[in-house]
């Protein structure tokens, strides 16, 4: 039986405390570093208190440095890209492997990282040493843009208006995130300048390769909701021929038939953030009339968007099934 | 000075509250009659308490029957499409004007009822008997897209994702609206089919028509947002010619420099559901990068989106100043 | 092993589909049947989908007489009172044991049905045939006032502020619990007139005479938070005798020792719904100042207010650890 | 008729912003000078535009410093009490009257500052070259309880439970107030320590000299609410001697006959934030039982509780009705 030592890095941020519950209750590692510098000396028993820490490893949070001289199999970064950038190399010649879920690693070449997209490319994740774990709104609209590309249904432009609640932005003391901003609001940000665009139009376009498809330009506007949790995009593409909204939603199904963590639902309504908040699924439905179709696709930003996409590359690398540890997230009702 | 009669009809629903406390505020008119079937009886201080209520006039909800029997200058209907049609000939045969606030009117032809998008049509509207006020998520696409259909600058499909607050759909016992079911979600409905789709394409074909321009054609998706009031649009379009976002915004800008109740921000970034809730206002901000703009468009459902409309409607029918009893609703803060 | 047959009845409601979740989840029970009148035929996948619900059992949603006739070791009753009191009894006339949610029991003599308290009567429950799950306020203010009652340290009026998600009313179609009417609202229900004080003062009571105490007076005011889940009191007592804010929190960290589900914090102000809702546990802080303690104390209502304190009653009817299948619900970062 | 020159300092807080917007439809003032030595430079238009600010006067925040040197017959300091401390000397020397909305002179003896609870103390106002705006809490506890203590009608102790929205800590860049920690979050703070008891206990004990009854002793516990705005207090007291929920609203609602800013509901229950949010007005409802009354009492935190009562003492130290340029602020449906 697989027993991995991991090591966590930015242990106490919002996707950090979500893999410290993870990897709690996961039965093939042991957590054996849970670093973060502001947190140092604190028990992790302060975030994640409870039954479900009863395991043995790690007891409190460490610094950084310390936690780079403890030896681990796989390492999970949780924290910026400067910082990632600084730590990988380090584990890396030390022979642990390393997860980032910043998009450090994101644009690198497929030989120095995989890209942690786990529906699309499993063999390259097991295969690699630095996994870069995809960003929550590329997840989301990949997931659910692939299959028309994969078929050649879609035109090339992909017209995308996703939210994210706050959490996707990381813990921040800033006014703009307080509630007072933003209770009842909502606004656009970074519009026509979405640094997630390049990291969804290259996974598409590796995917248009794989099927002699045009690679999409991908047209994303993103935007802040009065939520905490939860991505939701609203795509809009032009069909290449009249496909009815059946033939599009069994396209779909068809594709991730095997999938663990991508649910097809029969219409696009069927989609709501409140049935994928606290799981580590995305849910995607779609619907055509004409020449256009319209798909929506969400998923947890925290969990399919960060944490738990990060622990299914872990398994992935480890030679575990892809949901190991995962289980108990199953879908809110 | 004008001093006019006023009845309501609906006036115990989200939209005839917000009119009870405008017209209590407004210098030029009586309200001789607020109707609510499920009311009658009730006093109105009950909604709209207050130093506010103090002008004479109608003191106490009373059954729509009755207040077809008293004699008023215009009636406006805050009632569903269904009772619209009944209420508005029996109230044009005794030469009562009607601005109606459901969808009822909003297909007829001109020569039936003028379609109340105040920005676009003052004279058709002032010279009305009947006056069909235009839907919310209508108002707020139209305000920003008319532009560019005028100036000839975008090609034919114009995509819209937008979504509203809860009270857009009316008072209601529903376990879908219900906070259970809403709290932190997010989703899409009527994808494909909504309702407003024709009545934003007529408006803009007629924009068109009057520039030899195309007339678009509108893809909007809707989403159920989880707070109470707003609409918020995000709009996608393709240049027929790269244009600067600065020329963008400045082309609204001057179409709308004389317009009380649009605000062209200085990006689409700027416009916030928290700066326009409470207010009569639509902001609109624009931004281009090669051949795409991006708009954004914000109203508050209840105010720009029905009664506050409704009352600069009442007013063009008067010969009023637009914003007549309007002007405390300024921008909050 | 144990390996108990499980009947759920009301499998659809709030609390339901929680069981659901938790019962997908338990290595020592088979979910034999899901009532559902209203649900009946689809599948249960459509609320628990995902790879939590592979174990063997029902698939779907079936009538309330359908599942009377199937046989269990143990019956979870999560529909209304008067449902209850019909089920029941066929259920116990089959030998199934029942553990019920509803507030039928809650007041029957011990030697009809225990008290499902677990931190207070895991003997009588462990022998019990029927349990009365407690209700979720009653356990977020019987956990903070039963140290206090038992050590004799206060008089006889326990003030109590309380507030609720309004999951805690159950799923409902009504105007009342819309978004439209509770986004930013807040106000209190059932003033001086609460059902739960007599369940809350009997279970006060019977700890009172464990100790020579004084019976304590429980003047709860029930408050409707503008949130999905979550119980949040605050209790006001005065003290016989000065005690530090030290020694009160030592107290209730004693008695609560071996304690699984509940967590005394540090302070008042450390009790925060954030990090209890998704979890199985009660937090509890408290402070004093010269003759006043103020207790606050919180709890998700559909976990420990409902479906987990159900599955612990479940529990120790099986003579399983009390938290078998909870350990998962760890607290919230 | 009155026409005075008022300058706002603190003109960009949450605070100011309301009185920026109230000034602008006051007929009674011109608004001399806006100071934010943040936002200087700026044009006030930024925030509260539209067709509300045509009138004469300011039309860019400006520096303290440069305000300072412009004349005005009263000046509203909306800054931290430290500013309040530093500016009002200076203005006092001019001859400017002072309203201050901070606590900086609220403990000061009636000689050097009147207490601004305009309910209570009128003539004091009226006569005062400096007014001591009250608190949010305050002004929400002490409306509902005077009445209840000028009658002598309840024992020592008063027991307040009270929640604020989030803008009643002011503008703040902390990750406390961010929504990623507020959602569906409610916490209590500074329990037993808040600096509000003794304002209130103050004015209370005021209202007990004047009819021989006890001073009472306050009890407070403050908590955050995930709202934007709204306090809402739940009061406990035990009354002397039975007296029905009838006769104490009676009660109240004669002390209250001519105020225009309190109305008395006709029970607890009937009071909301929802119907508060936005006017200048307090609700207060009573029930009793027995020995115990509960009483609930809400305003909006940066209205009644803040601005709005600020231009209340204003409007009382010009000699002008209290609620002149208040009168829009109607009760919300």
């Amino acid at each position: 039986m697989v027993h991995a030592r991991v090591a966590l890095f930015g242990a106490a941020g919002y996707s950090g405390v979500e893999l410290l519950k993870i990897l709690a209750q996961h039965p093939n590692v042991e957590l054996v570093a849970a670093a973060s510098d502001s947190q140092a000396g604190k028990p992790l028993a302060g975030v994640i208190s409870g039954s479900g820490t009863s395991r043995a490893g790690a007891s409190d949070f460490i610094k950084t440095d310390e936690a780079l001289t403890i030896k681990a199999d796989i390492a999970l970064l949780a924290v910026p890209p400067d910082a990632a950038l600084a730590i990988a190399p380090a584990l890396r010649a030390q022979g642990t492997k390393v997860i980032d879920l910043s998009h450090a690693y994101r644009a690198a070449p497929p030989a120095e990282a995989a890209y942690g997209l786990t529906s699309l490319f499993p063999a390259e994740i097991a295969a690699a040493s630095i996994v870069a774990n995809p960003g929550c709104y590329a997840t989301c609209v990949i997931t659910a843009v692939a299959p028309l590309v994969r078929h050649q249904l879609i035109e090339r432009d992909v017209i995308v208006s996703a939210g994210s609640g706050v959490t996707g932005a990381g813990r921040s003391a800033s006014e703009d995130m307080s509630l007072g901003e933003l209770h009842g609001n909502v606004r656009a940000y970074k519009v026509l300048k979405h640094q997630h665009v390049p990291e969804i139009e290259m996974a598409l376009a590796r995917v248009a390769v794989g099927s002699t498809s045009t690679a999409p330009r991908v047209i994303l506007t993103t935007h802040l909701l009065p939520i905490a949790r939860g991505i939701f995009a609203t795509i809009t593409v032009r069909l290449r021929r009249p496909v009815s909204s059946l033939e599009l939603t069994d396209r779909l199904r068809a594709d991730y038939r095997d999938d663990p963590t991508v649910v097809i639902t029969a219409t696009p309504e069927d989609v709501s953030l409140r049935k994928i908040v606290g799981t580590n699924q995305t849910h995607v439905g779609i619907a055509a009339a004409g020449d256009i179709a319209v798909a929506t696709s969400a998923l947890d930003n925290l969990l399919k968007g960060a944490a738990g996409q990060a622990v299914e590359n872990m398994n992935l690398v480890l030679g575990l099934p892809r949901t190991t540890g995962l289980t108990h997230l199953a879908r809110h009702g």
